[in-house]
């Protein structure tokens, strides 16, 4: 059966009931949208602020590959595994983009037996908040022109407008355009493009504050352009800020969910893992630890990328502390690390598997010793995997004394992850996480960069051209203390994407460095970062459709 | 107090209870958006198909001015002053778009004591039917291009995409661009442009099918572009309609909210009015006159455009037919189409009210002979009317023997329309409808645009180019039996804005011709049409906050 068979199949509890018999909210505090999706009221969440919080556990991952890893399925999977165990534990996850449903990718919301569901409606518009996200966006870059239009009375530069339109969908015609086209009436003509929505600030900065307060104080913050003499020119000087607010007040909302077994997912907010921080929104997570013993969460691509941000970004501005990190692999993608060929992973490959397992071995280690976290590595397991593979696994891996262990969820659902569980309750209970930055607030910008690589990603240096490090020297000045969000390729530690593995002694290049100002960190752009994507030439458009009993059709 | 501190003072009554108490509607045929929002399923109302119908009624206007004359505060007050004399009313409105609220124009759920509330929900997100149809929109645009840039099997001519992208945000300038620049791997660059949501003919479509099955197929006619030969390539073609579909089906289900008085709305759907047919979805009218004695209905504009748009194409696609209609007037709008002057409207002026009387007077003979309905006239009350003002209006209004009314349900709420209910009651009881088109559908096109123009704008005559009359000509041959879509300005009978009154023996210009094979209509554009609205030099956006006590302040 596919994922969305699986999911169609299931039947749901009523999410109001469901989420005050599991967690206790009460039922006016939810705000229904639709029978099984709610979003929890903020005014409620106030009065939960002096109970303690549950343990909170990131799953991450290796290296990604083509052959996939499975972390939102193992995050769905231990969730469930762990209340099968008796824990009282909550998911916190990333919403899916709307657009690259209808490109290659199809949906994301876990798969298998480990899914989160109703699974159309969190992959299609879900409860709105994109939506909302992406206008709050185009308003803003609407009043920028508008403004232009009007006198320009701040003098606003057009040539160094900054700030971009953003649509939730796949669309390289949008990359670079030109707007303001057509005459007088029209404005100012100028280069322009289109990201999609999950790469806004305006999403970096709704995932990353507290309060209504903080995100408006943030969204006025965002730069968008500079004077002709180089001043930069904020959202709050449009007086933006307040309407962007009202269009996201609502969103702002954490969406509560269920499991196919019945257990509660917040799934709130969902920066792009590259230029921002790829993670689920701090309110989401901070209303998880409030109401459950146990939270797993997710960061986006690699440990490299994913948990480094989490840590460094969100966990440094809100104040989370992990209690220990779940490292996701599978035997297959360890192959492809290793030099097998995509087509051959099915095949036992003992050699390509040995020499790829240094992959996970760097993640692991960076895991335990630089962020400080007990670890845990999750096999997920596919039929196909031998008995021999997993011994050598676990054999080569003997040495770092951490626990591995092979879970069954995508097929089996929670019963398949109870192990897994098992494992991350034991390590939380017996080792004491030792959490900690890979740099403090005052190091200097560079030295944050190169902390990151030499540490995380195993680099020998950086490097950058003059122009990138003036500008670098010129943001220390005023946002010397924000953390920094590197924007590199996922699928190497490395700046080149065809070094598998776990390279050594790279050397990392910044090519571009920008600043965002409301989201508070400063993105260095270490490779080729595609801020819109396009369609391949057989979108899932095409397959996607209502079927004869009414049912959606295509979306996986 | 302002329409929204009204809105904002209004005890409200949980929609899932109150809809089935008013409506009868099961509790779990509601899929409930938040507390006081829902939309009724498709699956229920299939369920209703044998009931027999209440009884509609269409409320329009003299040309509209800017003074204002409330057709949606009057179809609410009216639908409030039915249900206080012991009708079972309910009242379908257009859903607001939520571009304008930044712009000028504000909120549009009513005004006074006459509104639908949650008055913020409804004019922000609502429950993002909006932004549904904006996307599948985007979708086909994002669809088409990737068609081009990979192989371009159809043969797309790329100076002949038709298929605009779509935004909800009045953003002047998206008004005319250029997409795809940047080199090859961002498609054939090509000029484009951005019109505002309600302008998409997807919002068309979505307002005159009747099942998703019309929805899906009319998607698929739409014609996005032509080849090098001229052959229209349609969304069909691109296999876009079923993921279209997809991206709708939720919207298409009917929204439920309630008046202030606790009565029942359907707000669904709102096509532009100019090159759309400007009235909320025929699902919803269905819906609504199943299930309650007496629909209040609006369609934008004046009669000229809305009235003859829902007679023309809404009924006579749908099977609808009115009972009666009302005209909203309000004494200053008379006296502007008299002549008086836009700051002086507040002050008694006879003679520019008697000159003045001659819009109405032609409305209301057009709504009674062209169209064949029973009508009243509903003057919609300010304070500083005067008792001579309206004895005027009912002396000068005597020989067409229609009932004139006093209506002040924007101080009064339905206690205020109470008058105007009996009279509109009355009158469906009285007076047969002999309700008819303005033209048949064998009637050729250009012939329609002239019987239109002459029986309903008081033209001698219609003349057009030849480029436009070939094109006319053209489409004759396959599109010939569709009705007719006039886009030309709202504020005179002809297409000179500045003629008010009832100007007589003008001549209306088509400019240009546009096929909507989608909608099922051909528009006839008369005059310049802005499908994408610009922001004023102090947008709406600049007052629009969230106040010190979390509630929205500034959208009125």
């Amino acid at each position: 059966m596919t994922d969305i068979e699986i999911a169609q199949q299931a039947t749901m509890e009523r999410i109001l009931p469901l989420a005050h018999e599991k967690l206790g909210i009460p039922e006016e505090s939810l705000i229904p949208h639709g029978h099984y999706k709610a979003k929890v009221s903020l005014d409620y969440l106030e009065t939960l602020k002096d109970k303690p919080d549950g343990k909170l556990i990131l799953v991450t991952a290796i290296s990604p590959t083509p052959a996939g890893e499975g972390k939102t399925t193992t995050s769905v999977g231990l969730t469930d595994g762990l209340n099968k165990i008796g824990k009282k534990a909550t998911v916190c996850l990333r919403e899916p983009s709307l657009g690259p449903c209808f490109g290659m990718k199809g949906g994301a919301a876990g798969g298998g037996y480990a899914q989160v569901v109703p699974m159309e409606d969190i992959n299609l518009h879900f409860t709105g908040d994109f939506h909302a996200i992406g206008l709050a966006n185009n308003l803003l870059a609407a009043l920028v022109d508008n403004h232009i239009h009007h006198g320009n009375a701040l003098g606003i530069d057009q040539r160094k407008v900054s700030w971009r339109r953003v649509v939730d969908m796949n669309d390289r015609a949008l990359r670079e355009i030109t707007v303001c086209l057509g005459g007088a009436a029209n404005g100012f003509p100028r280069t322009d493009g289109f990201d999609i929505v999950v790469a806004s600030e305006v999403m970096a900065i709704f995932c990353l504050s507290t309060s209504l307060d903080e995100l408006k104080e943030r969204l006025g913050n965002i730069i968008v352009g500079h004077t002709r003499d180089n001043q930069p020119v904020h959202a709050r000087d449009l007086n933006a800020h307040g309407a962007m607010t009202v269009l996201l007040k609502d969103a702002f909302q954490p969406n509560i969910v269920q499991t196919l077994e019945g257990n509660m997912a917040f799934i709130h907010g969902g920066p792009f893992a590259n230029i921002a921080h790829g993670c689920n929104s701090v309110v989401a997570t901070k209303a998880a630890l409030k109401l459950s013993d146990y939270v797993v969460t997710e960061a986006g691509f690699g440990a490299d990328l994913g948990a480094e941000k989490f840590i460094d970004i969100k966990c440094r501005k809100s104040g989370l502390k992990p209690d220990a990190a779940v490292v996701v692999a599978t035997i297959k993608a360890l192959k492809y690390h290793g030099g097998a060929e995509l087509p051959t992973l099915k095949e036992e490959n003992l050699e390509a598997l040995e020499k790829g397992l240094v992959n996970l071995e760097k993640h692991v280690s960076n895991v335990r010793e630089k962020f400080g976290l007990p670890c845990v590595v999750a096999i997920n397991h596919f039929a196909f995997d031998t008995d021999a593979e997993i011994e050598l696994v676990k054999r080569k891996m003997a040495h770092l004394d951490v626990k591995i262990v092979l879970a069954e969820h995508w097929a089996k659902g929670g019963e398949g992850a109870e192990d897994l569980a098992r494992a991350v309750v034991q390590t939380i209970e017996e080792v004491p996480a030792d959490f900690r930055f890979i740099y403090d607030d005052e190091t200097p910008l560079w030295d944050k960069m190169k902390q990151v690589a030499r540490e995380v990603y195993g680099a020998s240096d950086i490097v950058a051209d003059t122009k990138v490090r003036s500008k670098i020297k010129k943001l220390q000045a005023d946002y010397g203390n924000y953390p920094i969000c590197v924007a590199k390729t996922q699928y190497s530690f490395s700046t080149d994407a065809k070094l598998l593995g776990a390279p050594k002694d790279h050397v990392v290049k910044i090519r571009e460095v920008r600043l965002s100002a409301g989201a508070e960190f400063v993105v260095m752009i270490c490779g080729d970062i595609m801020t819109m994507p396009g369609l391949p030439k057989v979108p899932a458009a095409d397959r996607i459709d209502i079927g004869p009993d009414g049912k959606v059709v295509g979306l996986f």
